[in-house]
């Protein structure tokens, strides 16, 4: 099974990615926890094309085709290799992003870079999506109140693109109500985590 | 007029293209001479990716996005720029690499490789593309004696491979034969710069 885990920045998403880790484990699932580049040496030399701080006159579309190519190598390289050994693999972001991000907040179109984007997962889409939902203002005053993570470039952009990315994951949630299941990430990090968890084992347990 | 320049590995396209750009600034053409990295330090970045001799477990359409990226922010950067103020921009290499090489040699499927660059290229297509045309025996026993030229990762590929592309090319002169000139490469160097040279004079006089 491929669960992905999405959402705007400061969403806790990675403190709740830890909690389930350690749940999955316990019950004995034999878990791959990834997230894009996921440390194969490719896909991480095209992230550090798209998050270079001086690369700031990169078109829209170059930056979409970069994580297409990025999530191509990863797929190839890790995630589909697990899934044939039968292990849950767990994925930090992954093809909604690109669609949140580029399709929706830059104005690209959420169809155009997901037909792009068919190029390089041949139509490969999670089981399951874990959409950490937030309030734009509440998840950037907890990135800055965090000093252990870094602020990126995508950090910087205005309040508006990061609204802009909120609806797109909206957007997304609608058109596939069968793979999306939003969380309210202003709960406590207990309640975010508890609702998470649950729908996973639900899951799991079909 | 936007013209590009293709063939295979050793068909003598930089020499001619020298002499093409000679010939055209005596004729009082204001030329931008380029290839697809085009000297844009993001497109260049990304084609470093692209060459890197270590990076030999690159999938292949990783690699086909990897150009169209490098593609996009050529395009937006550099190719544009120059034709909106009037420029005559010669391009050494372009889209239908791409499609000769992933689509046709990598076994992608020329129109797979297509659609996707669409993302890159919303469309846009080079007015004239001479094709440098010759058997890949002739073209690398060519490299092999000029020292001046590096041999790379792509160079070293099998000989069928190097078929492969030749055939991508030419079933690509034939779906696109207005756009398309094809130039026998195996002729002297005075006798191929001659017929290029020949066909791009007719089409800037119409």
């Amino acid at each position: 099974m491929f669960i992905t885990f999405e959402g705007g920045e400061g969403a806790g998403k990675s403190t709740a990615i830890k909690r389930i880790v350690a749940r999955l484990e316990e019950e004995g699932y034999e878990i791959v926890l990834t997230r894009e580049p996921g440390g194969t040496p490719i896909a991480e030399e095209i992230r550090n094309v798209i998050l270079d701080r001086k690369n700031t006159n990169m078109d829209p579309r170059t930056e979409a085709l970069l994580y297409a190519a990025s999530r191509r190598q990863h797929l190839v390289e890790k995630v589909i290799p697990a899934l044939k050994e039968g292990k849950l693999v767990l994925c930090d972001r992954f093809l909604d992003s690109s669609l949140a991000y580029q399709g929706g907040a830059r104005g690209l179109g959420i169809e155009n870079v997901y037909n792009m984007n068919l190029f390089a997962t041949e139509g490969m889409l999670p089981d399951l999506t874990i959409l950490f939902d937030i309030e734009p203002e509440l998840g950037l005053a907890r990135i800055a109140a965090n000093s252990q993570r870094e602020v990126n470039r995508l950090d910087v952009e205005k309040m508006a693109f990061h609204k802009a990315v909120r609806q797109g994951f909206h957007d997304l949630a609608e058109k596939f109500p069968e793979r999306f299941f939003i969380v309210d990430a202003s709960k406590t990090p207990d309640e975010v985590f508890e609702a998470a968890i649950g729908e996973i084992e639900r899951r799991l347990k079909k």
